[in-house]
């Protein structure tokens, strides 16, 4: 940390894009070769990305293959499919030979078809297939985020055999920290780590160290359930195996930060009422917006007819008791938020395994509970402020005793109407395959909106003529 | 894989804990001490989770020094702090001494003040300040996850001396896979993997390989930041250094892993207008629930006094075209499920580094472009619905076309206030350093319900005599 040492990390990195970007303008190749060929792969895919489409390929070209290949990997498609489109077949032949397979695999999900081709026909033919059997697991399923490159090794040998072996074929595996023993037809038969390796004599034998009691998942398990078990016993890389049990590959601890981000994504998505995308919002177009948002605007918008016909059922009598319409719109939002309140804490805890189907009484127990105090708490302060503000601040003659009554009567009704359903949709939908994000604030609103109508309108019916 | 060879991972989990709860329940204790020995100490606290209270310590007590360590480390604090009051000082003392301390600090931050007094009363002294010295550091910051276990190697050993040194004393360390070169005064001068080391000749010097481009973080930097270096850069772990550049720590990947369901869970909480909390849903209670809940809820329906204001000035108006009535909760609905929509989207690329203040003049072009696009759909799908489906069908006479077209340039125009204030709110709220997800949902329903009130009276008032 030498000449730098008191400067932060992020005036260290501008510090170093600003020079880099002197020596490019400057055309000093060689020199800006030198130092990309030190940096990190991660940093110089961000410098690629910000020097213009003009000069981006050439200074790709720079690199030496491991470094392209790493830096490739870690380009976004649009930036990968113009590196494509600018080197020769046997340069791009070689980069898709040292990506992992499940970096290639990515980037082929997201090429379009005439690029994805040109890919698939510079492949050598063992990466090919490769590539094609990654393809064909499902989307989003263990299979299609695992990688084939790990380190194997046999339950006979001794520890200074398999640390050769490490140093031997460690190179080319994505991860090292993780070593699978398997029987000579590939299927898995334990597990250690290179910390028990290194913590143990050279001459102990893999078969008395290694442990047996495997934490593994299947090709189609859903990689959520891969990156939970990884998250839940602090694996580096958790196996991969087929319907037979053997071993076909590892999903990385840095691929479940992925699949996290994503997950988590789709369920902010889905929750506010949008089809998920696997895009960043910066390269989503306008029109790819309207086709993940109008379809479920125009359901929500349709589904309001309920309350359309509701208010006008009651319509004759609104027109009389004018004064009521001025709250539908606090009581549906106090419905929609409390109904939202509940739904968001029940998804968020099935999500993260908190929550399971089973526990729906004592969820509904404890939501009724929530709702009771909610409710009164609202109700009473709501009482106070119609008439405080209403009626005496703002003059409205209409909002009397008893109107100031049935507003607060329904508060109640409303808030343990909407936290009851907001809790047990989520449940009910888990329960039935449906993911439960479905089930979040725009649905719940529409749901309690129309009940919200209901409880307000029959409880003043009750207690004035209505 | 033996014996269970073709069962998959839960079944297999399923049947172990069942000849394990077989041996409890026939004080096999022996045997169940040996089969607990052998298994991944997740498993071992979600078995001992599940005996129930009374038989839970005296089982825990079977475990070895190490095991104890490692699943207490895995309870949730109700189970640690069982624990604590079921043992005696000296097995208290070597518990925590074999703790991590990052996770005897986490620990700390949930139990009770007398438990928390009983464990640094029995910690050494060397772990009473190590532990008291992390408190210091400020709560989610970098400082307050990381851990002092890490292997530390100096640049003028040579890659055998390395490799020894991590078989002395990798033991105790959290992650033995990146090893950090310090100088004689602690300060951080480079780092380099096992990997490295395995794949380099036993006389290299660390010097020539280490990597001095060092990716780190602060003590004081939030975990959030912490997080997506390791994320960003595919870390195994990060160093943390004090202001004199001195290591003082590491964050290690599977904290990761915990930082950014904490994250994520925060945002959606924020988001569904709620308090944070750092505890399941499963433990907490209806109370604080309320507490947590109840004054968004308050906030969001004193703030609906304005929508009350809007109608009530209209009240004689509305009195007379009382059909307009019953589309206000439809419109409110689409401009609040609208503004949500924008909001989110923005929020989530936000959070993941995709916008950034800087673009809010692209986002704002963007969503008003989908805003039209959507507003149009809605109200030409609306316009026949209205004539078709409430006039036609429904047979409500109050429908006329000039009434269908108010309500349908309405959605227009809300749709795209909805959507611009909808993306605009989160990206101001983060260059004014507030939390983006409070920008979401119920705030912006709360405003779009106003604006969407004025919106559709004035066209009225222009379109019809209103």
């Amino acid at each position: 940390m030498d000449n730098t040492e008191n400067m932060d990390f992020e005036a260290k990195r501008t510090k170093q894009a600003d020079e880099l970007m002197q020596l490019l303008d400057e055309r000093r190749m060689k020199e800006l070769q030198l130092r990309l060929e030190d940096m990190n792969e991660f940093d110089v895919a961000e410098f690629l990305s910000e020097i213009g489409d003009n000069r981006m390929p050439m200074v790709f070209r720079l690199l030496s293959k491991q470094m392209a290949a790493d830096v490739f990997a870690n380009f976004d498609s649009p930036e990968q499919e113009q590196i494509i489109n600018s080197i020769t077949d046997s340069e791009l032949s070689a980069i898709i030979e040292e990506l992992y397979v499940d970096d290639a695999v990515d980037m082929m999900e997201e090429l379009p078809a005439n690029v994805v081709k040109r890919v698939m026909r510079t492949a050598t033919p063992e990466t090919r297939r490769l590539i094609n059997q990654y393809l064909n697991y499902p989307e989003n399923s263990a299979g299609s985020i695992m990688t084939a490159e790990f380190v194997d090794l046999k339950k006979y040998m001794n520890v200074r055999e398999s640390i050769a072996r490490i140093r031997r074929i460690g190179e080319d595996k994505e991860t090292i920290y993780t070593c699978f023993v398997t029987s000579a037809d590939r299927k898995l038969e334990g597990v250690l780590s290179v910390k028990d390796l290194l913590l143990s004599d050279d001459e102990t034998v893999i078969e008395d160290i290694m442990d047996t009691n495997i934490v593994f998942c299947m090709t189609h398990d859903d990689q959520e359930e891969a990156a939970e078990k990884i998250s839940d016993y602090d694996l580096m890389a958790l196996p991969v195996v087929d319907k037979e049990g053997r071993l076909v590959g590892i999903v990385t601890v840095d691929d479940v930060i992925d699949v996290m981000e994503a997950e988590a994504t789709e369920d902010f998505e889905i929750m506010a009422a949008m089809t998920p995308s696997d895009k960043p919002y910066s390269r989503t177009s306008a029109l790819d917006m309207w086709k993940r948002r109008v379809p479920w605007l125009m359901f929500l918008m349709l589904s309001a007819t309920f309350t359309s016909m509701i208010i006008n059922s009651f319509e004759d009598a609104l027109a009389v008791q004018a004064v009521l319409i001025g709250f539908i719109p606090m009581l549906m939002g106090t419905g929609g938020n409390s109904g939202a309140q509940a739904s968001t804490a029940v998804i968020r805890s099935i999500s993260l395994g908190d929550t399971e189907p089973e526990d729906v009484g004592r969820v509904i127990w404890k939501e009724f509970r929530v709702a009771i105090l909610c409710g009164v708490t609202l109700a009473a302060v709501n009482f106070v402020k119609m008439l405080m503000v209403d009626r005496m601040l703002l003059n409205n003659d209409g909002v009397t005793l008893t109107v100031a009554a049935v507003v607060s009567l329904a508060i109640v009704f409303i808030v343990m109407f909407a936290k009851v359903v907001g809790s047990v949709l989520p449940i009910a939908a888990e329960k039935l395959g449906v993911d439960p994000a479905v089930m979040a604030n725009p649905l719940i609103s529409t749901i309690t909106d129309a009940v919200s109508l209901l409880i307000y309108f029959e409880i003043a019916k009750l207690m004035i003529s209505f």
